[in-house]
């Protein structure tokens, strides 16, 4: 006997945002193309979302841990049974509020979705995690003071290895068709972006990507490209010195690794010279440098990847979208391109173990 | 007998770059496009350069003046001639340097050019200039010590007006068939972009966008996007202060003249919006962030055009690529783009006038 697929779980998002209604609709329309997999949510969240879309004929069938809905997702394949879409149940007797409210009761639902579909992560009895959109000041009602998923990720996964979080630094990286960027900071004032570029930290991100995004093609090494910060990445010290005294060093000291990487670049080229295959990531040196050209082409098939957890972790490009939710007009392409991306990542991880 | 069209000039550029072979392109394909003009440059530069192309078939016609070049086309349209391309003569005994190289001597004419064109300008014997690519190393080696075209132009413009130039400001904007943006600041650092963002400043910004670009829907006014200089526009305050106490209070104050001024808006997603539809001009808080949006599709249609000159000015969105230079292989696209926006912008002041 073969040995199973490794699972892939979704955690809802914000049961009053797009969240359930974009995994309903993967369900009924996408399945078969991301392997085993389970939601971890509120079943009536899941329930109403299926409604919302039009396909009140999906059922649902609820286990209490990821465990349960791997072993019940082999049964299945085993018996050829008809398929319900499986649901770890999270606080099933909690009464929902509306679509679209802001709540504390929908982020406490949110937050320990995450939470537990993170945890069968790090236990192994799910090898990627796809998170749909949370809502931060739910969240924040709810008690969880954390900016986003990112940083709850990395909170649960340094507890769980009993680690500082310093020891597991994380980065943000963004992924269409056309482009890759990873992102050296990301909730900082522009300011603060500055400051948070130094040898050290920028040494991290080149590092935390080389371990952690294959190259696209295994033949040759993946080719980084780091984004200046300056106007023409500072035209030879003219303009701002950040190129001169941490970006040419820094790059160097990689090169010198072994590692393939190139830069500083003119940051107004350089995503576009990526688009066109010059390279296959940038490094963007702050937010909005590489969530602008991700952004520019539309929402619809983006992907955030977080790089450094010590498990799979995609999410789609967008947020809950209060005002569309419960209609079944949100679509789902960037949430099934995270969970095709997090199903590839879960491949090529075991091709290589 | 009707008034002739106003005459538009180009500058050839620098002649070792692919100015002189554009500008011979547009002649032999496009001249139709762009009503009356001649070229201010060097005559061999341009008949090396409709060799270059294979069109060495194109004759060139030497004048002195502008005002020469416009009473000759004036002439050949009610003599119907044959024509050749009206070059007005700059240094005509000088040595041309090979292609792609870099020298003092095609800075200086390359400089000149400029100048003669912005002089025909500034002294109404044409209505709009159009710039070929210079080299700012080649301008420096030739002693135009000068950062580029728009601050060359803006120093001549107040010299011929008799004013300090913080009489005249200037401001650059992008334009591409999908997206308008003006950029706050342009060649400085990104540390001293930030400095720069004061609410006197932006409200200089935003008076220069209304005053001289035009609402695309005469039967409405421009619809201005103001960008944040911070992930999210700050997120209420939790990264950077710069939308509370700059960018807020400022785009109040524009609203409260009448201009119809939004914003400040999340930099990631209001390029996107804008080619989208939602806006007619983004007003981008440093060169990078409006520039990477522009660039990102590629570089054949970008328009640079300088707001708040006496006259109207246009250039292409690339350099004098000197690798290509004498191929005939560049693209015109661009150039011919900021051609034909030069002369639609010209008849939109003459209608107005």
């Amino acid at each position: 006997m073969n040995t199973p697929a490794p699972m892939l779980v979704m955690s809802m998002g914000d049961p009053c945002g797009i969240g359930p209604e974009l995994i309903c609709r993967i369900w009924q329309e996408h399945q078969s193309l991301i392997g085993p997999w389970c939601v971890v949510g509120h079943p009536a969240a899941m329930a109403r979302a299926a409604i919302a879309i039009g396909a009140s004929h999906i059922t649902i069938e609820c286990v209490d841990t990821v465990a349960e809905a791997a072993d019940l997702w082999q049964s299945r394949v085993s018996q050829r049974e008809a398929q319900a879409l499986i649901v770890v149940s999270i606080e099933p007797d909690t009464e929902l509020p509306q679509w679209g409210q802001i709540s504390p009761v929908a982020g406490r639902l949110s937050a320990l979705s995450v939470e537990v579909a993170a945890k069968a992560c790090l236990n192994a009895e799910a090898a990627a995690l796809v998170t749909a959109p949370i809502h931060k000041q739910a969240l924040s009602m709810a008690g969880w003071k954390v900016p986003g998923h990112t940083e709850l990720l990395q909170q649960l996964s340094v507890q769980h290895m009993g680690v500082q979080p310093d020891a597991l630094p994380v980065r943000m990286m963004l992924a269409t068709p056309d482009l890759r960027t990873v992102l050296h900071s990301i909730h900082v004032s522009l300011r603060d972006a500055l400051d948070a570029i130094t040898p050290a930290s920028l040494l991290e991100t080149l590092r935390i990507t080389q371990d952690h995004l294959p190259s696209p093609k295994p033949e040759r090494p993946l080719r980084v490209a780091v984004a200046g910060v300056n106007p023409h990445a500072g035209e030879g010290g003219l303009f701002g010195s950040e190129e001169a005294l941490v970006l040419q060093p820094t790059i160097a000291e990689a090169r010198s690794r072994g590692w393939d990487v190139s830069g500083p670049h003119a940051p107004d080229t350089v995503f576009m010279r990526a688009r066109s295959g010059d390279f296959d990531v940038v490094i963007a040196m702050y937010h909005d440098q590489g969530l602008i050209p991700i952004k520019y082409l539309g929402l619809d098939e983006g992907v955030n990847v977080t790089l450094g957890l010590p498990f799979v972790r995609t999410s789609p490009d967008h947020g809950t979208a209060f005002d569309l939710a419960g209609r079944g007009w949100a679509k789902p392409q960037s949430m099934l391109q995270a969970a095709i991306w997090a199903r590839a990542a879960v491949e090529r991880r075991e091709t290589i173990a």
